[in-house]
């Protein structure tokens, strides 16, 4: 058997800063407005949904923004994560290509997402907030969340898509495992929500209506905030303890990347991964190709437009200019939940106007059949979202045999698939299709999109 | 918050040689007997079933024994596994006692099982078996021999106890997607599983039934040998990676335990982290209390008899002497499929009856009840199974709450709770219950141990 090469830090790597792009754009991002008024928004404006400590990363361009303490000692539970040199998949492909993947399934949640919860519980908790409001759709932020309040002592209250709640009892469950409260969203505790139900009783919810719930119900208590797992300037901060972790396992292995991946629902593993690499290029290092994998049935990067539009249905959110197929856009039922939604986290967008990510879309079929050709490989199965990634690092790995190129492809497993077996079930059944992008129903969520 | 303490080795220290514990017995072992003849078994009597390298483990009494270089290889994609210091839930019971925990959690599967699974892997692939059968009841040791053969280009075949095969579809597909086949048992593809089928066609089958199947299907062809996932002597040696690991942990946090806790279902996991402490206060070193808990709906070492007995239904296994409920005992349902089996380790059987484990069952709800406490302070759903061993350890600890001891308390989780979130969601919804130990029926399963 080829030999499992692992490259693990030990407690002390774990970063003491988050990377802030921000701070090295070649130009200015569009700035975010006030949903009324089409004015920049200010740190007051924010300031009932999120906390200060929270709200000053949102906006900052400085470089390094130390990790405070206790965000570090909760991260010592399950970082540094692995690095791993994919060796037998490369035996496997037959490939002259180099693969490297960085494990985030070792977190307690099985993905990246408590990288940030933490550190937005710790920020909420330091300044006096007990309670914070969020979304959910396939899970994996609500539980890691409701983990984060457990550690900190805040109360925690989910809106879940109720499609999700309904199809995955087991992550409600998980949730309630760490005492938050779960509500299948659209719910009656909101006006948003029951204005949805009063015009369709038989909603099944999206990420969008959800948002506005949360987002209601933070507002209206003092005691209350929001939290958001991806897409935002800060989330994705917090995310890149995975990047600086892995450029400084890149170097133990004495190897550095040609090709950074990874899938892309609002952002936030991709950017963990990615921005630090692509930081150092933009500081005038080694130029790399990056690349964002997106479902083909939600072609955020490679379909949608670069404009201003909402982050939620009920257009309670600030503005901001991303990549958008219309905040009205509810995409089919393919078995990526996390890759579901309609926006894309503005530097993202951004970043790939300006030509520095590639986006590529694939479709859901052939991102599982990698995910198997991986873990029969690794010995890890992913979840469908990280299957994206894994897919796009399959093929750079393929065509390296082709031209017989050794490229240094790296990709970020961004969680294991345990709470998905379900999709996996059914794949193996043959009872998975290949699932339609509803480009009339895109046309028409953007044909809506705000005038600025 | 406080903070989170972990122990972590670096992979130089993944142990290079297995604990045989037979060196250190004070008294030796009933010898195995054959069951036709009632004599003593040979090696040359098992060669049907194991590959020889198995079969030298399983009798030998060298004290240690050489990890061969292609399993410390596999192991390392999970191992060295974690120790914790628990310093918030001993904050959250406000106890003197110091609390750690090894996790064997972070394997891909999600539990111990891989430690032996690969070992056996390897011994069966060098040599030149083509193929491996085996039994499951909660389908971790399943996961894990799939995973194990996707590693080592091996055939696995897994006869899955046909309740569990039903209700947790999901463990079928975690076995597919690493290329095993999955068989329901009873199944018609053996004779063992045909006889019952003509009796009780709507068997929903047990273990003891599985292993008869396995075993069949196994000593039937060349190519084919069969494994066992907990029980044997072999099983629990290749588990004290376990506990060598935590020896040395436990000096990294300059600490000795006073308590070594683990679960007891075939007695792996116990027997893995507590031997190698066992052997050196077997060899004159420090005394400790080792606790082995089980489930009061199926108390083996509690109430059963420690007389020779059968390992499987159909009576195709050697006969061992071990505490047994008889091996027609099927228990009732309860949530710990890992622990549903009627016999124990012989080993464990042997030094409780020396007096040197402390066997304790508790029922099923207690528990979950201990397991959610745990989680909410350490993060980690720890699987039904586990949840036993940390009830054990939260007893302890409040008892040095009464009494002001600081007893330095170590318990086994070997697995976390991802594939039970159903028996999550129904204890949180109230519908689960304690289970009741079929007295009578173990009396007449008992009725029938063999005379030998």
């Amino acid at each position: 058997m080829t030999e499992t090469v692992k490259y693990l830090l030990d407690e002390t790597r774990i970063p003491r800063q988050w990377y802030n792009i921000n701070a090295d754009l070649p130009e200015p991002m569009a700035p975010v407005l006030h949903p009324g008024t089409h004015q920049p928004v200010t740190a007051d404006d924010l300031l009932p949904l999120f906390p200060r400590g929270v709200i000053e990363q949102e906006m900052s361009s400085e470089r390094e923004i130390d990790i405070p303490e206790p965000v570090r000692a909760a991260y010592r539970q399950w970082r540094p994560a692995p690095l791993y040199r994919a060796r037998r998949l490369e035996q496997a492909l037959g490939t002259p290509a180099r693969i490297y993947y960085k494990y985030e399934g070792v977190s307690p949640t099985g993905s990246h997402k408590p990288n940030t919860a933490v550190a937005q519980a710790f920020y909420n908790h330091q300044e006096g907030v007990k309670r914070i409001t969020t979304e959910t759709g396939a899970g994996q932020w609500g539980s890691s969340l409701a983990l984060a309040g457990a550690m900190f002592g805040l109360e925690i209250a989910v809106y879940m898509v109720k499609v999700s709640f309904q199809q995955k009892p087991y992550r409600r469950a998980f949730m309630e495992s760490f005492g938050a409260e779960c509500i299948a969203s659209p719910s009656n505790t909101t006006q948003a929500g029951r204005a949805i139900l009063a015009d369709h009783p038989d909603s099944t919810g999206s990420l969008g209506i959800a948002i506005s719930e949360a987002v209601e119900m933070a507002v209206q208590r003092d005691d209350t905030r929001y939290a958001l797992g991806s897409v935002l300037n800060h989330v994705l901060l917090h995310q890149t303890v995975t990047g600086i972790e892995a450029r400084e396992q890149m170097a133990m292995a004495d190897d550095e990347p040609d090709v950074v991946i990874g899938c892309t629902g609002g952002g936030s593993n991709f950017a963990g991964l990615v921005f630090p690499f692509l930081g150092d290029q933009l500081r005038g290092g080694k130029t790399m190709e990056f690349i964002a994998v997106e479902p083909a049935a939600c072609p955020t990067l490679t379909k949608g437009r670069f404009a201003y539009d909402f982050g939620d249905t009920a257009h309670l959110t600030p503005l901001t200019k991303m990549h958008t197929l219309g905040s009205g856009f509810v995409p089919s039922g393919f078995h990526a939940g996390g890759l579901r939604y309609h926006g894309m986290a503005p530097q993202i967008s951004h970043l790939t106007d300006l030509g520095l990510i590639k986006p590529r879309a694939y479709e859901q079929l052939e991102c599982f059949a990698a995910g198997l050709e991986f873990a029969r490989a690794e010995g890890i199965i992913p979840a469908p979202e990280a299957n994206h990634a894994v897919k796009a690092a399959l093929d750079e790995a393929r065509q390296c045999r082709e031209t017989g190129e050794s490229k240094a492809i790296l990709f970020n497993l961004c969680g294991h698939g345990n709470f998905d077996m379900q999709a996996y079930t059914d794949y193996l059944a043959g009872k998975l299709h290949d699932q339609e992008y509803a480009e009339s129903e895109a046309a028409m969520a953007l044909s809506g999109l705000p005038s600025v």
